[in-house]
């Protein structure tokens, strides 16, 4: 590796880069990133080490194509070649569900290290939640909210942006307190 | 930088390397961290991109005490140079509190870019964040229930581990099914 000070700059570039992904290739997953993206997931921090989480990797043709149906927010697994559920225990407290906030975070981080685009889909609403549960398998007392779709980027959407941009740092920062000045 | 093989090989280990901090230096955060760690959170994803969150930079000691002294798991407050208070929109919804654990851990990562050490502090019962909202002036209708300290790791902490480990990859993760096979 380079110098530290390189080394911290590319990191920070590498955090900044994240975007969503929507549309995939049809190349599969390489199993080496699988590996790297599971054991990310699996060493993730979480309120009082509960790790309150287990993992399904979908890689079935016919289900991702029907989780994809079950919500037009999960339609993106459609054209993806994996996907990974995330089945929480089902606590459904605040911790529970700010933990797996920050597991679908580091999956992302995880996939784009290795240049794969992923998408984040949602089961929340009007029974999607017990549809995906039922194709997956998973018991009723469990929560299951979200499919992370993970592929390589189609090209037409290696350079898409989010449609709105990101607020300025002015509108979501300051100093000492909530209507501190600005730190830009 | 190197080959693309070994930037991929250090983005993943720097993610698997993420550690809470509890113990810091007395060596004050530096302005560039600061600005990355800031940026970082900008660029956060979120449902809908609604971005519902206002940071707050903490450097007042004596502010930084008072909020350590509401709460047992905010204690660590006491010795960091800095913390950054999460102000959510106040919504409650569940895409708020997942998008509160995304950005949360964007802001531990760019910390750790920086070789510093980073520990989230909860203010979420017994009226912890009525105290912690009164000490930076957050308005009745938002939520405040995280921040989290930033610095350099206390020698004595530096290899620092979870006192329980993380769970295998065969209690975390299965193919294709709830009840399926281990990818291990």
């Amino acid at each position: 590796m380079t110098d530290p000070a390189t080394r911290t700059a590319d990191r920070i570039d590498f955090l900044l880069s994240l975007r969503a992904t929507r549309s995939f290739t049809g190349d599969p997953v390489p199993d080496a990133a699988l590996r790297d993206i599971l054991e990310v997931a699996r060493r993730s921090g979480s309120a009082m080490n509960r790790q309150p989480w287990r993992l399904i990797v979908i890689q079935d043709r016919a289900v991702l194509d029907r989780l994809a149906a079950v919500n037009p927010y999960a339609g993106h697994l459609a054209s993806a070649p994996l996907a990974i559920a995330l089945v929480m225990d089902g606590d459904m407290d605040t911790e529970e569900t700010w933990d797996e906030g920050r597991v679908s975070e580091r999956i992302m981080l995880a996939a784009a290290a290795h240049g794969l685009g992923s998408c984040i889909g949602w089961f929340v609403e009007d029974g999607h939640d017990d549809a995906a549960k039922a194709l997956l398998g998973v018991p009723a007392e469990r929560t299951l909210r979200t499919a992370i779709s993970i592929g390589y980027p189609a090209p037409e959407t290696k350079t898409a942006r989010p449609k709105r941009g990101r607020k300025s740092l002015a509108e979501i920062a300051s100093l000492g307190r909530y209507d501190g000045p600005s730190p830009a």
